[in-house]
């Protein structure tokens, strides 16, 4: 498409989700979430070329919260490589984001490293290898650094709400502890959980520290600079395409077709590999906790472009 | 790649397959299965031109089993359409191929078509729109012209077979009647199962059936004649990538990258959208189900030729 | 108590419940229950002198349903002894009575022989001791033996009822086949099951019927004709202390305190050891499906006469 | 019995116990159980003239451990009555004792007061009744009342023991807590929880303390005052009988026949109720967590004597 067609297209669809009157339900277990305006939207497209589309709410920042798992697992694939997955599985859970009950047949191990529990896995795995009064600094600059943006920062406020309320992710933390799979002082590796979860990003933030996935690993369109391998960006996009929207992952391919990560602040990130890296917000959420009109807008998007990854046109 | 390439490409790995010393364990549960020797390798590419290259025991039929369950459930989608959806749903199961475990919290309605008990509504679906005794014949037309060979039939040995051992899938379809999911006599619906997976085909026929999945819902390559329309092949593609293999499904996208069903039988047909049908075929099969050195040639079929639906470079 | 304490008792209880508001609803699942009025009731108490005091509607026949599992249970232990305990647990399920989800991860070991696939796996298990042909009758002999009345008979029209409708307790038939666990024909097992649970009694004839399970396993009382020895009676008391009303056999326990089994025609027999034989019928069901007014009545009843197997004052 | 027989009795069971070869495994998960001799083996009588009869180690302290939950729940009643039942069932789990998969579907409301679950919300409801600074102190003066022995204490280094390693139980208090099930601090109710189950008593004095629940709640034999009322002296053994060994309740029930609690520590107490109060302890465990020597004890004590609930010679 041209620059012209990508910036009529976010246009259209941020005019369409403005006029959208189910909205859904914002997240309102922590204040600084529930504060959110459900009529918000945003969207942010990057191509190949790396020119930028924005429209809407595309600068606002938000808490990207479960996004943020993306992010953490690049990091703790690029510390620990294959030795992740004797901790953490690769298979869709069939369950909600924060369920505990396959912990225990599965003997404390998560399903995959996008549910809570697999995240925290990440988290502890992280631990590992940094300090811990360095470990938020190594997230903060690598997410600036995929991002090329120095602005980007954890928003402290979420950071404490959630650990003042995230009695189920304790729970979750410290049942995998009895199962020796968490291996830090649980208090320890959940602080740094619930950190990297409270990252505050825009749309256009977030579609640039999507970039690498879209490039097969490059930085950004245009440089020879890596942040992974070809072959781990392309096992990344797999699992964010298996396990990224919890129990609604299969209703994203579905109707979307493109690898992709939500987040209880109703953020999602997609990836049309080697085309696009897409952001959508919108704090409304679906039954499943993942952005109503993110869905939507990401839906008609695949639709007008055709960049789903079954598509036959190649 | 070129017509040498491609044939040299499917020489080599049939070659490496016929070294494997782990081959997997020959499914047992029916005498026409467990009779199959471990050492049979079958490889079978037709790419976008229509060409087709095989290798190993590519032209010898097997019991393509649950792979059956792409072809009905296609034939279902244009009989009743979206309402199928109604009665089965389109998520991951995260359970083994027969559980029936979630058919109780979930009121009988399945995780998604692929695993037996969806299969098992789907063919209840489809006898509302064909009489019982032209279903199987319908069937059998459905997959003739599909692969362009009239050669192609249902191994009616396999079907009583299964019907006199498949006390687990009769267990399955008198839950699903006891939450009226079912709606014919179950052992009509049973016998329509079992004999759609009783469907005996070789690789290069079950390649050629799946061109229309790898050609956006037309015939094949070289014809305006569609069988669905390009939605619904991106539709179907969606759910065999996240569903096809069972719990071992996220394992197959992360290792393979492209939609695929396998069958107990140890066939699996993969499509690359827009690109190639693939089928392979090895008996023996691993921990969750799945062809053991099928899944091995597509992991190094896909390494050789970049064909991973999460590939960059296109 | 005197024999007037006793009439009254049941006289007054009887009175009370023809009182009672909220009446529980009646099975609807085949017409046969469907059609009982909920305005029923009925209660007799077999003392251990062996007199006889009832009040209500304690002639009128009913379906025993579940309360034939106990029954059936005697005569299984009588024909194999222990090695009934390779088949069945001993164990509340903590499930309602017709869940399927223990079996798959128990092996299609039901846990207790009250919940419907436990007593299925006991009329397969009496199939090896009696030949089909002859099995309900030695059933129907027993029970006009133990309850000393000739006239007890299978209603047929219940017993065809729940064969066409049963596809509950066909899965459960056909799944426990599939691990072996039902080793006659399916149809067969559920044949004689439903026959054994189409059952019918007045509560008459079932207090009388549980006279054995009073008496420490002597028939009635004033006699030293044995039906089992006293530890099987003790051990058959306790299995229906702890699994006798499914998910509702902790409040039964606690309201109560009486060993007893329940049916979903709104039978409850329940025993006092050494005191008592006592049935009562009242056909609405309250959310465990066990009797509603029966579980009222009881729960006065041992209030009014301290039967409480957990009472000191003895 | 005469004096004389239960003292051979006591005797000849001690004598048989410690000639038992396979004797369970003592539980290793914190110092202060793993270093007790897999040899010793306790017990005690007192019958209803409160005569006193002990054999073996009957007067070595052990640690009561899950024994404690009988008695919190006594005072929990004592608090707040029959409110305590919007917090916590009284059905059995069929779960092993630390399962959190029940709280999950159940909304954190735990099945019964005697899981570790259920315990914690126990603890929890006394906390709004007594000062955390006081709890202790009246936990230990209730059984220093009941069992009319003022040495009796709690082990400080077996309380902090089990708050070092017990994650599973921090899992399932801030689990709850997530549903509003807990309501102090999490840290607070286990601190609580745990210092419940360190408890250190010997069979003697356990026999003592679980004099009331042989009374119909008077505090001993010839004695007017009482702990609590008859009718929940009965409740509260009807929910030992039911849920007093995990998943082992229902085989406890079908070989014993008596209402029990037992503990990780190895100890078990038994009631017959208006008939004896009784404890045993051999610290190694079957593979319910129940201790081994001491249910065969109590196997035997029962067969001897007669003291079943569900005998019917009274």
């Amino acid at each position: 498409m041209t620059h012209v067609d990508l910036q009529s297209l976010v246009d259209d669809i941020a005019g369409e989700m403005a006029r959208e009157v189910v909205r859904g339900k914002v997240a309102d277990y922590i204040p600084s979430l529930a504060s959110v305006s459900s009529d918000k939207f945003g969207i942010t497209i990057i191509d190949h070329a790396g020119d930028c589309y924005s429209a809407g709410d595309a600068h606002s920042p938000f808490s990207v919260q479960s996004i943020s798992k993306v992010f953490s697992l690049t990091m703790a694939l690029g510390s620990v490589g294959d030795a992740l997955w004797t901790r953490v599985g690769r298979e869709p859970s069939g369950s909600p984001f924060n369920s505990i009950v396959q912990l225990e047949s599965e003997h404390g191990i998560p399903r995959n490293p996008f549910i809570n529990s697999g995240a925290i896995v990440v988290a502890d795995v992280l631990l590992a290898s940094y300090k811990p009064s360095e470990i938020l600094g190594e997230f903060i600059r690598f997410m600036q650094m995929v991002a090329g943006d120095d602005t980007i920062h954890i928003d402290k406020a979420v950071a404490q709400s959630e650990q003042a309320t995230g009695f189920r992710n304790v729970a979750l933390g410290n049942y995998m502890r009895a199962f020796d799979n968490i291996v830090h002082p649980v208090e320890q590796t959940l602080g740094t959980y619930f950190h990297f979860c409270a990252l505050s990003m825009s749309c256009q933030q977030l579609a640039k520290a999507g970039r690498y996935l879209m490039c097969g690993g490059r930085r950004h369109p245009g440089t020879a600079d890596t942040i992974i391998s070809q072959q781990r960006a392309r096992r990344i996009l797999a699992l964010m395409m298996m396990c990224g929207h919890y129990d609604g992952s299969g209703e994203f391919a579905y109707r979307v077709g493109l690898p992709g990560k939500s987040g209880v602040g109703g953020g999602i990130l997609a990836v049309a590999p080697g085309i696009a890296s897409i952001a959508v917000w919108s704090p409304g959420l679906n039954s499943h906790g993942n952005s109503q009109l993110g869905m939507i807008a990401l839906e008609r998007l695949v639709q007008r472009t055709g960049w789903s990854v079954f598509r036959s046109n190649r």
